[in-house]
């Protein structure tokens, strides 16, 4: 159970219910999430984050299932579990199979090690950018 | 300094003077970057893992660019010199600029806060694969 | 399930009982967590990490209710169900409502991006003490 | 060194040198951190988590000790090296000595150890808020 | 619930199959884990993946006892639930009781805290190998 | 450079001056670390620490060898220089060679990427203990 109540459209201020609408627009569901819904306990955090979220998913020169697939290695490295399901959920949508999905995680797997060899043994850094 | 000497391809068995010629065709430099040269203390452990390594960044359906993306989100979530560099230069190899590497560490950030923000109020996992 | 037993009052040393008893009153409840029950198959770590835990805790400078911000925003970061339980409860009881813990993993959030950015771009340290 | 440029002020955008004025000003320090002239390189990124710094930051209930006690309780779970020495030296600024510091790290020290305790043995959570 | 299938036995390829029957046989159970069994969604991933498993924990120095005890420690440190189960499981198979079990999480406990104290305060390393 | 000072034996209290005798008898080397030297700005942290640090590798079954083991193969995981230095210094000691080592440091690598598969597919625990 979450620590922190969630805070419902049907209680919620005119900003809330605001971005709470383009929330659903965008995700294309007919729900807020329960991430969206912690955050409102503190209005000007949701506020804010959810422009930075716009801005970080839907403008540059990465297309947006490359933005997913990073959101899920980075998931997949720190075991959360909500956002492991929900970019899962965002990358089957957009065509990945068990498949796809099984390759990027023996990515996720193989780094993961290699980066815990290289600093266990202190491996001095020979290719550079 | 490493913890651990690097087996240097002079002083190497035919086998690993082999998968060192390989590694160097493969990323297409002159040297052999010095991850392989400590793995090679255990040689049976250089060779599966060198078999390996080609069957997940070199079959399936995901792109190569992809995989680098991946590398790069897996270690920058970890923290690893080493492989930062190493798949930044990868990138930046394959086109990536200042602004593509920003755009995926922009990812990296939101995400990685994210995970900690729904972890840490223990928030129910509502969109699901 | 806990992957060991827990050692229970009834069948314990006098000495884990003593301790027990301390951790009772300290707590103010009327059962003994079950962390120190697990720590207790150790009796010289249950006991030298129960005056280590005092000493941290009861001493010095920074107020409890700043060590209990520290215990939960560590707990966040790791992921810790338990202690991520334990501390947010211990807070609520010390005056945190909904908004303090929310705005606490609003910041937690915030660094753990800022921190992967930092680290995954390498970006040179600036701002020092 | 870092992986992307940094973006100085001489050949910035007009937006992204408001945003670098206001940071100065806010910081009290007559430069702008690298970490900004980082995320520069994707500037509605850069505007839309200063926007961000400034709600989480600046407004709510917590305090600004508080909060700079957070970002470095994460910074040393994280091992980021930058905020580390950032909030340190914040909280230096504030009024914190080496004692205060040290009080720090040690309830940072217990409390990931407990974690790694408590999940290495999958013990149940008993203390919930 | 897993995101991907598990490949079951039944519709196996002989190749996958033929693994399949080599794990069942060196773990010495009459099932296949499911580690393996989502793995196998990339069957040169898995294939590749069991040459170096058996490599690694089956060749060289290090006694399979204390390779299983890396395996917990990393394991704990991580929070894998799937792995602490699993080499908890292969520990008691072969003789640790609740006695040693919680004796290497003290040491788990100990290292995760002091690793965070010490690159909390940016110690100097001073002792080298 | 330290974000605290050392506290150096000259100036130290008797207490702590007890303290540092002991660690430089038990280390077997005539200084005291730099990380009891930081712990030692917060006086009884250090105590508690020092009575702590002997009852966990002073007691119990398992011996002195897989002890620091389990220390080394946590330290790569959190990526901590200090202790990765310091325990692989200690095993170096013990008759540990660049083999021993590396074979350590493979079954780090090969679990630290377990972990992450096994997380990122959410695959459930079937070998349990």
């Amino acid at each position: 159970m979450a620590t922190v109540k969630y805070v419902e459209e049907a209680g919620a201020s005119d900003k809330i219910k605001e971005i709470y609408g383009e929330i659903k627009k965008m995700f294309g569901i007919p729900f807020v999430p329960n991430l969206f819904k912690a955050m409102a306990n503190h209005p000007a955090y949701l506020e804010t984050t959810w422009l930075r979220f716009k801005a970080i998913m839907g403008t540059g020169k990465l297309d947006p299932k490359t933005k997913q697939v990073i959101a899920l290695a980075v998931s997949a490295t720190n075991n959360c579990e909500y956002c492991i399901n929900a970019h899962t959920a965002a990358l089957k949508g957009m065509g990945f199979g068990d498949q796809e999905i099984t390759e990027l995680m023996a990515v996720v797997d193989m780094f993961n090690g290699f980066n815990k060899f290289l600093d266990g043994l202190r491996v001095e850094s020979d290719l550079k950018p």
